[in-house]
């Protein structure tokens, strides 16, 4: 595990984080306010920034503590939330965030952070960094807010391919249970697979042959497997990982974003109500606060993409400072526990899942 | 419009709602509690009740608001959640909830209410009521919460059939667009299309057929068709009635629900935290009662099975007495407008949808 600390370290020791500043939807400021953030609470990261030098410099000199932690690495163009992500790939090699992907592909960071636009991260992601050997397809990790004890669950394919097969969701199975081992300690994650209703005779076809892998490689896999779960389990307790498609996840979580938001905004209306109610909201204010905080989903928002050699953080589009800061402080734990080689070990040691063999397997008895 | 008046009208001149007593998961006392309140509230709604006779006649006796106004059918039988839908269908006749909907058939009543087993209700209500002529797969339409003046939007397949094809798609718009016009008023309802990003190039390629097909229709619809949205704005401002599979429709659902739980549990802990926040919250109480009245599910859970013979209202299966009282409520709104001949005729007036015509017509420039 030694290379991981090395690959991606300053001479002054820290861990390198390539970011994109030019990608989210409130500018170049709020990324750069976002690590700065990060560098205050965190002396051991540093940062190799990707855009428009003159425009960054000057943003960067207003934060001190990002002084002689931060290289800009100049980029003449921006990749925009409406470039279509094959385009990206043909002609964005003078891009922020090609030229932040490529930093991780050369080994100068370990890991790359961008707010920018999915699909196109997504491509390029996979096109200059490649799929770990034996992935069938690349999927996103994206984070839940739940009551469980590590306070997050994971979901993926957040949406990074709108198509899975039951093999893919058997390694999205393997792949998030290595993920919720890294970033949160897990050692026997829980896994669920995301279906219309918990009886067996429910749901597609493809995903009762999915439930089927997924049963036979637990144990080789190391995690239990709940069965199917339901959209409410997602913030729910029942599972710690939870298995979909891309299209089907990618939906759940705008849902979930925008239920949020709704609830949020009805608060806010609610307070405004009566004199009383305003008194109250002046009361109340710390407790709504922490429970926002809790909620936001900007505040969980670096989805990881997983199944690539080198890692890549994706920052919600609109994400303020506080979400950046975020999406760096789970770039630095992925990047500290050596997450990309483990997660490389962990699908070798599972192959091969086609399933001719897995029929061999379980005839056998012995599902491996 | 005279016809739908007569049906499912009783002596007494008050529209009569079909009641399954027994599928609730709070039980037939619930259910009961539930159809007193709106009887309190509505001089013109009167019950049939199914579900065992010895069991309702003494929670009946205790609502005096009932007195005259619910007949009581008895039912040997209860579908249980567990049930297969096909089980039902074969075995079921001595079932609340066959009796239910067979007094929807017989033109008893003109809707039917039940909170069991969304999977055999829909089956059942196919196979007895049978589909309205030209359509090719009935949905569910169920009420989402917004900030839209009309207070929810209305999705749908909210679950009744887990694929849709294109012109499947096509239907649930024009079916949704004449509820939305019927249970809200709303004279040009604006349809919506979800799927995983906004921008042309994404998404799955029925869907791309689904977008011309709807886009070719809003005119002889009469709606607005506003394009792709995504899973934020079912709870959002840009659409009345979004349009999906019933798939999808199901996990977003419940994933909503799931979102609109984890924020009440935190809102809870949050206001248990400290002697001050324990405060604001005796003074908040009526402004967070007004929010959680405002964004609970069971508050707006009369999910509604579009395109059959009659009209079939789903409650929530862990509906409360005002949840059920919430699916009479709209029951009898639609029994009242006539809504099911409406909605028969909207659709026939936009048949033929097949492709071939479609193209004629898009050739002419006239897409009728």
């Amino acid at each position: 595990m030694t290379s991981s600390k090395d690959q991606g370290t300053s001479h002054s020791g820290r861990i390198l984080i390539s970011v994109d500043a030019m990608g989210g939807d409130l500018g170049p400021a709020t990324v750069v306010a976002g690590i700065a953030q990060s560098a205050t609470k965190n002396p051991d990261i540093g940062f190799i920034l990707h855009g428009d030098q003159p425009m960054l410099e000057p943003i960067v000199a207003r934060f001190k503590t990002l002084k002689g932690r931060c290289e800009i690495r100049h980029a003449e163009d921006v990749v925009a939330m409406e470039d279509k992500p094959s385009q990206v790939v043909r002609q964005g090699k003078t891009t922020s965030m090609w030229s932040a992907i490529e930093c991780v592909r050369e080994g100068e960071a370990s890991v790359c952070v961008s707010c920018g636009n999915t699909g196109a991260l997504m491509l390029l992601s996979v096109v200059r960094l490649r799929k770990l050997p034996g992935i069938y397809r690349p999927a996103i990790a994206v984070l839940w807010p739940s009551q469980n004890p590590q306070k997050h669950n994971i979901m993926l394919d957040g949406g990074a391919d709108i198509r899975a097969d039951a093999k893919d969701l058997m390694q999205y199975a393997l792949m998030g249970t290595s993920y919720a081992r890294n970033g949160f300690g897990l050692t026997r994650p829980r896994v669920g697979l995301l279906n219309v209703g918990t009886e067996e005779h429910k749901g597609r076809a493809e995903l009762k042959e999915a439930y089927d892998l997924i049963q036979n490689n637990a144990r080789n896999g190391d995690f239990e497997f709940v069965g199917f779960v339901e959209g409410r389990d997602l913030p729910g307790t029942v599972a710690d990982v939870i298995v979909t498609d891309g299209f089907t996840g990618n939906v759940a979580l705008k849902t979930g974003e925008g239920t949020a938001k709704l609830i949020r905004d009805l608060l806010k209306d609610a307070f405004r109500h009566s004199p009383l109610s305003r008194l109250a909201s002046v009361l109340a204010y710390t407790s709504l606060r922490r429970m926002s905080k809790r909620v936001d989903p900007s505040r969980a928002n670096g989805g990881v993409f997983l199944g690539l050699n080198g890692t890549v953080v994706k920052s919600h589009g609109s994400a303020d400072a506080t979400g950046v800061s975020a999406a760096v402080k789970l770039a630095f734990q992925l990047a500290e526990t050596g997450f990309s080689e483990k997660l490389a070990a962990r699908v070798a040691s599972a192959n091969p899942l086609d399933s001719e063999e897995m029929k061999l397997a379980q005839d056998n008895g012995d599902p491996e």
